[in-house]
């Protein structure tokens, strides 16, 4: 194998994300891949510390600086984690990408979306991933699945629904706008029916 | 008065910029002016953490992350501190700005200085300093005041000779692009004489 291949996988937070990586992983693992889990923002011990800061920081952070920040992590994670590991042919599995920013900076903050992803198509070089998988689901279900398993929100899970609306909104966008990279899958399927239709769009790509 | 003066103070370390900074503060308080003295990175608490991190994290940076980080506490620190300083008719004088960024993370760790310097104009909506003081200094001037004051080295001041010698020519570029932003000063001359071309500057400003 020449290089390997970069899978991320985007939704707020309680649409799974993390449940379809480590399904997706076991199977790529059992293909005999390499499988490297990573996430961002805080995929890097310089990230961890950027992590703490865009989700724990007590008071205000501009959106600027904010997406600002997010670039300032994935210029790091994708120069020292994420380019290393597609060069020695492994599969990278993403936890949220430049996609996350431009839903999150541009639409839920209100940012110019062509401005944000100029940030981290600078800070990653261009790197772009093969497949995003997109985990839709609507916010307000979203959150009753949070309710149940948190005790303490982040930043940016403690934002209102109208925000978490527009954010939804500008994903669904970006997949429209790039089908080919994108798998839209409704996120409130059985976890083992949204784990086939991702291994199915993968397997096309190995 | 309808609106400040925003005057920043460039160099390297050890050329004299907070000895500058202070008799130039005490000088416009005697003329009745309101000064706000503050700096980059870490003029405001988001700026502590993440100078923390530019200056002090243990083990590499990447360029573009490190670029990406001044850039986010610019963004904050403008928006929070100087931008409401310059509206209210202070003067803002401060240590680093974006010809800093452009000088260290572009001619010092060898990106476009055109990509740097966007950033922080992004970062900053366009705010750009009435009077920009550089306080020219040969490096090996500059470490040799650095080695009697000093203890320890942040991340910056421990590179190498050559990358310092990239900084100060990339420093009198931007003065000679920018005449009548800049003021350049001859770092090795008498503290008051220094500090009498700098008022002198600033009092036509004023």
């Amino acid at each position: 194998m020449s290089r390997g291949l970069f899978v991320t996988l985007e939704g707020g937070d309680g649409s799974g994300k993390t449940t379809q990586a480590e399904a997706l992983g076991r199977w790529l693992e059992q293909q005999g891949r390499t499988v490297v889990r990573t996430r961002e923002p805080g995929g890097t011990e310089v990230g961890v510390e950027v992590r703490e800061i865009v989700l724990h920081h007590r008071g205000d952070i501009t959106p600027r600086a904010e997406a600002l920040l997010y670039a300032a992590d994935r210029a790091h994670h994708v120069a020292t984690v994420v380019r290393p590991a597609l060069a020695r042919g492994d599969v990278v599995i993403q936890d949220r990408y430049i996609d996350s920013s431009v839903a999150y900076q541009g639409a839920g903050r209100v940012l110019d979306p062509v401005e944000v992803k100029s940030l981290s198509v600078w800070a990653t070089e261009g790197l772009a991933p093969d497949l995003t998988v997109l985990l839709d689901l609507d916010p307000a279900v979203a959150r009753g699945r949070l309710d149940e398993a948190r005790t303490r929100y982040d930043r940016l899970e403690a934002e209102a629904a109208e925000f978490h609306a527009r954010v939804r909104h500008a994903y669904l966008d970006l997949a429209a706008a790039e089908p080919a990279r994108f798998v839209v899958v409704d996120a409130t399927l059985p976890v083992d029916a949204i784990a086939a239709t991702i291994r199915e769009r993968v397997a096309a790509l190995l």
